[in-house]
């Protein structure tokens, strides 16, 4: 018995199978691109070992440990919330106890992934194996192939891309590319996100701008200096190697005010006196303004609405964000992108990546819109979707209105550095799985499926993020 | 030629179909639990046998005369309405001329169950055989083995709820429970559905809070006479076996006001001069109300939202209620149960069971907060989606998120007695073909899926309904 | 290598494959119903050749164009927009270089069916036999048997309607019925579209009634005579053999105003000062004035809701309507058409047919209403999911809830005459791998199917649409 069959994620039926086996025997050697995730740049520019199993696989992955929660496991027990694990053993043995929970979960190949593929685990996760399972990992996270850079070696990741403030100095970035010279040839390239200087309502907004003028040497208390500030950091990412932008709002709402009207608005949410129907078209004016400067200095801008952020008010006063209580909500992409589209939609300069988290978009509103605008293309199956289930229905309820060409291959997202691989294993068998039915329903050629299998785990990442 | 094929709703490929028919093997003789569901307890307390096949399969069963209606077939040829059927063999040819209609439904599988496993039957019903199916299931409802508790015990079932007001004395639960001494010992247990005394749109509202004080002996008058007369309700039920609540509101608005405001509401409401919003918000603090006293009672609560009930103004002017003409809307949970979740959402001693009409909100809302908040479980795919494509959607959507343990196993959900062990039937079927394309795939090991079969058909409820 | 496999869309597996090809092959040989599409009548009354491949294939249709257009290639360099196209074997390259974007996307099945079916061709489509493919099927187009009423015997359609506005004089199907002395016996039959007269957001409505007033020799500055100009030009198109009227609002609001109040709302729209919402109001109450004709003289109602046209307003300023921009919107139906069921909902002597571009409506409200309201039918996968996938999902979502005989065949619902074979094409054969799923999981006996897949291809249009 093994953990990870080589046939894994195929359908059974042999006819499919055997071509999807095909296809993805002709792409599981493809360096991965990584054009949209949380790994902190510090694990690379510094280099240290990674601690043990338990703040690795459980302490920082919100999907495991919403998990546990949602079973009574309180976080407290694992670790979460203080400043460090008091004995990372027992969380890993109540994370093993309770590994049972993630059958069927898109977690469970992920992990089991990493255990077996980076740590020669064959036997399943079990309480009885969770010491043996516990030893062997500390015992490698020492080695030096499990520092980060031979990690990223490993990997075969050919760019990462970072996710960062325009408050952050690249200071990581920077000595990342330094590292150069001593023979890290790593492409890890920053993200420009800037949330906590568009919205108004992430926390210390108006302290946000003060710094951002700071850095980038301008006066940001008027509408004109905010937005040169913006250009400015942006330069600044760009210089970095940054490619990309993204947008983490609330709603896919853009606007397109008169300057003045703009800058009236600017005031009125700096000045703390703004309700929050303001708030929210200034955040869909800021959509509008930053694809005015995408057309400038040619980032490519990604839109991530529709998630209800720290639903658990309870859980938030104690713990914070990013505590797996991010909902989702239903999400309308078709009145509300219209201002922005009007005035940049048929800009073939522009490219704009909408992702979703409300799958009922992706037939009725996403794939018709990025089937006709021109600068609109679909980011992959996102968050909780992004699983056997959740991308194979990305394929069939996107390809036949926007085709292969308008969606821009896999996104891994993560902040677990170590499921980064077994991520895009997943998608590629899935993608693999997809073309091989159409192949096999004679829907396609397997000439023309070889190719877009290669296109979907490669080239239309590169191209769409302009790596 | 037969009715049931034994390998009925297994997936075609052979690989799958092996292990599914392993899985199924494993689980099919497990005892039926019933936790939610419209059996007349009086069946079982006076143990009356079943008139005739039109009075047990089509009079009083709205899938099956809906489809019947929506095809121009009037109500009254089918003895609806009247007091009784005049001529029952007449209805069942109506029914037998129109067997075809239901191809591709699930009551036509539930239907055939019957058919040949209680009756015998071998031929699919059409005109032809109509008076024969009509003789042959006549003459075996006059035979002791027919009647409500021979079938009870025939079907293995563990345990039945039904579902009761609170307003109904328990007088058959009791009469049932006093059987036990003659033989019968059947686990039936009342289902606490407070619909009538917590909606004010309830017909006769403010007369069922003057029945509910009688029967708790409290003034039910005041808000605190009104919260302690329904506390002593619950507490009556629990004596009669009840372990759950059922909630049937239009929507799934929560609230939770401050004392003083939910009293001059509850005011307001008895006072009959309320308007719309405010009729909802008393609904909507009536389930954080209903959570409060579950959190001290310990019942588990199932919220059924979304039916606009009685969408059809004429026939519910003619024919009432439970008419088939309840269609479902399209559903909010994110917002709605923030006020309840953000109140009780991290107790783990509380159990909260949602479902839906609205399938969008399988994978967007429902599997995100049950896979985060310990209070929330997943009920059935429910009413028009209890069926084989209904259910393995609920898996394919929820699973990858919520996983299968915050799923609570099968709801028949039905009135129509007969129909119980085959709805049973075709729900653990469904699941054994969805773990088994799991195993197939190698995203689960077979040896898992068998536990996780039995939890789906017996495990899951036990433990959810406190059973 | 041949573009078409005798297997294309069936399942690989070969138990269900068998079954659908023997469903399949007692159907392929049906006569075409085409109840909904877009075909010009005058491509028949004139009986002139079509003129070249970029003409027929790529200027005309909009899912072509809209795919090209989303990749960057500007319509103007198609020949959109200016009075002919300048050179078609031009444009006819560009779409060749192109047509790898269409993989996996119906189109493509499309026009592989017509290119190897009609045209002979066999290699499939690329740059460097782009113009062979453009010589060959010049050449064809030349014949005799490429006149459009030669191509329309050999497609066997049996019934074409065509759409068309009240204001249509109608003497193209005049000179049809005309020719049917010269042997050309064809039964194509116009649908009275009226959203010119009905929709006060149409451009020119004020002008479209008083043309209206002539046509009908009424006064329609009234109310009454407005009126009674629509039920008079319903007549003229039944005359000419008109079965069907079709909707094409923005929803699916209907509305059921009192006659006084209908009458005001009336003067104010053609006062030309009225606000959206009495537009809306009005688009509402027209849609239940035109239930009332229907139970008068017949004729099939088909509301298809929720598309927003013309979305991308630089677009539409520059080329016009039907550039590929009209965009799906979330659409509601349970609350909207109830003030037409309230009235009329029950009369199973009326037939109104909805169609969604919304899928999340399938399961949640479409199959309901329809598995319950005499009256109504659903109309089958309409327009973006007119396709493999959204055709199987249809039959998937509805068919357990509202069967197969609440449903009415298939619509090719087209302006791509030469794509008429093809898309019915397709629709049988989803449709029978669909059932022949059913058979293999011993959900229906295979003479159903038999008798369903003949239904579904033929005798479902002819008696919905009363032809």
């Amino acid at each position: 018995m093994t953990l990870l069959s080589p046939d894994r994620l195929f359908p059974s039926d042999l006819v499919t199978r055997s071509i999807a086996k095909r296809l993805h025997s002709s792409i599981s050697c493809l360096p991965i691109l990584s054009p949209h995730g949380h790994s902190n740049p510090r694990w690379f520019s510094r280099n240290e070992p990674f601690s043990d199993p338990a703040q690795l696989f459980v302490v920082p992955d919100h999907y495991v440990f919403r998990m546990l929660y949602s079973q009574g496991v309180p976080l407290e027990r694992l670790g979460i919330g203080s400043a460090s694990v008091e004995d990372p053993r027992i969380v890993w043995r109540i994370f093993a106890q309770h590994y049972h929970l993630f059958r069927g979960t898109p977690t469970r190949l992920w992990l089991d992934f990493a255990f077996h593929e980076l740590f020669g685990l064959a036997a399943r996760l079990t309480a009885a194996n969770a010491d043996e399972y516990f030893d062997t990992i500390v015992e490698k996270l020492r080695t030096p192939a499990f520092r980060p850079r031979a990690l990223f070696e490993r990997f075969q990741l050919e760019v990462l891309a970072t996710t960062d403030s325009p408050l952050d100095s690249l200071a990581d970035h920077d000595a990342i590319r330094a590292a150069s010279f001593t023979g890290f040839k790593a492409r890890i390239i920053p993200t420009f996100r800037p949330d906590p200087v568009v919205d108004p309502d992430f926390p210390s907004f108006v302290e946000n701008l003060g710094r951002l003028g700071q850095l980038a040497r301008m006066d940001t208390s008027t509408w004109q200096g905010y937005l040169f500030a913006l250009r400015q950091r942006r330069l600044d990412f760009k210089a970095a190697g940054c490619t990309a932008t993204d947008h983490g709002h609330p709603t896919a709402a853009t606007a397109d005010l008169e300057p003045d009207a703009a800058d009236r608005l600017f005031q009125k949410i700096v000045s703390g006196q703004s309700d929050p129907e303001e708030r929210e078209l200034f955040r869909a004016q800021m959509l509008t303004e930053m694809a005015a400067m995408s057309l400038d200095d040619g980032l490519v801008m990604q839109i991530h609405p529709g998630s209800l952020r720290n639903h658990n008010a309870q859980l938030f006063a104690r713990f914070g964000r990013d505590m797996g209580a991010d909902i989702p909500v239903s999400t309308n992409y078709v009145q509300t992108l219209r201002p922005l589209l009007s005035r940049f939609g048929n800009e073939p300069r522009l490219t704009i990546i909408l992702f979703t988290l409300d799958e009922s978009a992706y037939s009725r509103e996403l794939a018709p819109l990025a089937g006709h605008y021109p600068c609109l293309r679909l980011g992959p199956a996102w968050w909780f979707h992004d699983s056997p289930e959740g991308i194979m229905r990305f394929r069939e309820y996107t390809t036949e209105t926007a085709g292969f060409y308008n969606t821009v291959g896999f996104n891994d997202d993560t902040r677990a550095f170590l499921s980064i691989p077994g991520r895009h294993d997943v998608a590629r068998r899935v993608d693999c799985s997809f073309l091989a039915r159409l192949v096999a329903e004679h829907r396609l050629d397997e000439d023309e499926a070889h190719e877009i299998a290669t296109d979907l785990a490669y080239g239309l990442a590169r191209k769409a993020y302009r790596l």
